[in-house]
């Protein structure tokens, strides 16, 4: 039996609006075909989310073609068949013996497919800033009479404007990550270990919300005192104590979207001390949040951050948020003074108030949020607090 | 307070004898100063195993001084204070805002450090392979006087010889990878979701084994019918079947140490043609597993393997194997013919006869070893069978 084409995340027609969209950007730079290197940019434009690793692959998006063609170690292609919306004579397999060939690897297998293709003297965009130095000189010389362009991070920013698809599937992960900040406040005890504790909320992660189970596991950070003054130690081999305060970070996955959230867990009354900069930092976010529109730009909205923490006596040192979809953070705006982009209708962001402050102090708290036609809508449903234990 | 030091995974003469002999092919090399990138390489010379994802950060070797420097953003720095052996004044936090700079990164810090540590004029080696293009441009202009050379996988090289305290942790996660291949015997049955399986799985490999908790989480894969043809789908939005078969690979992670394993699930009888694969697997398995030994080499592993499979009637068409430790795979040796890497004891490899035929077949088996002074030592106490259910 041949591998059957399963589910998939979304219907052709949204994948075919998000390649229209890349190709009218591809029109406007001169590029007649472009290979997507980033993992994020594949599974937006095909819904492939069967993990790889370093293995080289790409999705190549030919101008002349409806569909673009994917290529990867044969023993992925059949997750490619299943997974994408993707003709099967469109999706290419090369010889596992290119994994550990000391002259030749992955990338001589898109470049023959690219030259076989046609596509010799053409235009071809790449992502160059994923590259290595070897394989952007092999691109060069394998390829020497094709125009070698750098496309920068257009299909990121492409990406950065939400369907209601895929905004369905944000809400359904960020109902995943509240699951399992609900489960953290049960399984947080004095006594028990921090592993057992993220095996628990990890398991729920997995298991879902609301009948959606969650297909993946995003980053996860478990940090407890006394390492709270830090943000991305999964969990020590230690256990909690009475007083003890734990920063949690973690997001549900469906399909490859996350919706992070960060909550501070205190065992016993908070202190003084960490009460004042959640506030602080509670304040902040709401400040932030009142000024999401369409039209403000990215600037506003840390300005306000940042002129209520400064009020509080804090200052954020490093931006407070940052674009998130598939696989957490995208690299393209940041909220940040001096980030002029404009926010428009269902860009989502990471609005992240988490504060390291010298080697003592932390504590995080953030929202997920998309920017709606006349303001914000947050994923999340938990309270803006410290949850006491 | 200050972040205290934690409890370390090695003692300090355990990192001073890797570093010694990082110093010893630095200056081999004429090498003054080794920026090492690769975060595997971090954590082996330095305990350091916070997540910091693709934030630039770098230990520097310098080759007239007994400790490294470790640099990171800011709120990653504590991490390192608490988790390494390094002395908190060679710890150094770069400011958050190179995180979204548009004009400078991190790397620009590293180059700063170097500069101040008076290696401007001098020979520093990287790992060239690790950089993308502009990064280096960078280190080449900022540090114009300097003299850049690549050092290649020379610390990966290093690295793949396991000292006893190693070994230790590759056995200790071999025992966690264990207890999640026995959970999923249990969990895997007609009518449970893919899903719920994977979470007891995932949250059995966080509590650990014997006392000792898993202390990340490692690739997990789990491709059931019908998707067995294909080796990288964390899990389908599905449920296990009556007949059904499933591939399961995923390892206990250590300290950082990685001891994975693959062993194949039939939920009643296998089928012949599944029994026959598995069958031609053990036997190259064991074929290969006879004539490890220090002095033999890769290519001789791979062809007993190789020759065993095709007296069965099967071909493995990728490496049937390769250097395995910290984070998994080890970019150096490749149990494959033509491989001439000589086996000497205590490295460690995941010898792995999954094979993955046309679209409707996979079927998969595997086991972590060390090269022993006589032979092998394999970790897994699990049966090399088809786990019936």
């Amino acid at each position: 039996m041949a591998m059957p084409k399963g589910p998939q995340a979304f219907p052709r027609s949204e994948y075919l609006r998000r390649l229209s969209a890349v190709k009218a950007e591809m029109k406007r730079r001169g590029v007649d075909a472009l290979v997507v290197k980033s993992t994020a940019n594949i599974t937006y434009l095909s819904g492939y989310t069967s993990k790889t690793g370093s293995t080289p692959q790409a999705l190549i998006v030919d101008a002349r073609d409806e569909e673009p063609s994917f290529i990867a170690c044969r023993k992925d292609a059949p997750a490619a068949i299943h997974q994408t919306f993707i003709r099967r004579d469109r999706i290419f397999g090369y010889p596992e013996a290119l994994l550990a060939d000391p002259e030749k690897d992955g990338w001589d297998a898109v470049i023959d497919l690219i030259l076989e293709s046609g596509l010799g003297r053409k235009c071809i965009g790449i992502e160059a800033r994923l590259f290595p130095t070897q394989t952007l000189e092999k691109f060069k010389t394998r390829a020497l009479e094709a125009k070698i362009v750098d496309v920068g991070k257009s299909v990121d920013w492409i990406k950065g404007i939400k369907s209601e698809l895929e905004i369905a599937y944000m809400r359904e992960s960020a109902a995943i990550t509240d699951a399992g900040m609900l489960r953290a406040k049960e399984v947080i005890r004095p006594g028990v270990t921090e592993a057992d504790a993220a095996a628990e909320i990890i398991a729920t992660l997995i298991r879902g919300a609301n009948g959606k189970a969650g297909t993946d596991v995003a980053g996860f950070f478990l940090c407890a005192a006394p390492r709270t003054s830090t943000c991305h130690i999964r969990w020590a081999e230690d256990v909690f104590r009475q007083g003890s305060q734990v920063n949690l970070c973690f997001g549900g996955v469906r399909h490859g979207y996350v919706s992070p959230l960060m909550r501070t867990f205190s065992i016993g009354k908070p202190s003084d001390q960490l009460r004042r900069l959640h506030d602080a930092e509670v304040a902040g976010l709401e400040a932030a949040l009142a000024v999401i529109k369409p039209g403000a730009t990215c600037s506003d909205v840390a300005a306000a951050s940042n002129t209520t923490l400064r009020k509080y006596g804090f200052e954020k040192e490093s931006r407070c948020g940052y674009a998130v979809g598939i696989e957490w953070v995208e690299p393209t705006a940041s909220i940040k003074e001096g980030d002029s982009t404009i926010l428009k209708p269902n860009m989502t962001f990471d609005l992240m108030l988490g504060n390291w402050i010298g080697e003592d102090l932390g504590c995080v708290i953030s929202e997920t949020f998309r920017v709606t036609e006349t303001g914000v809508e947050t994923f999340s449903c938990l309270p803006r607090e410290i949850f006491e234990i």
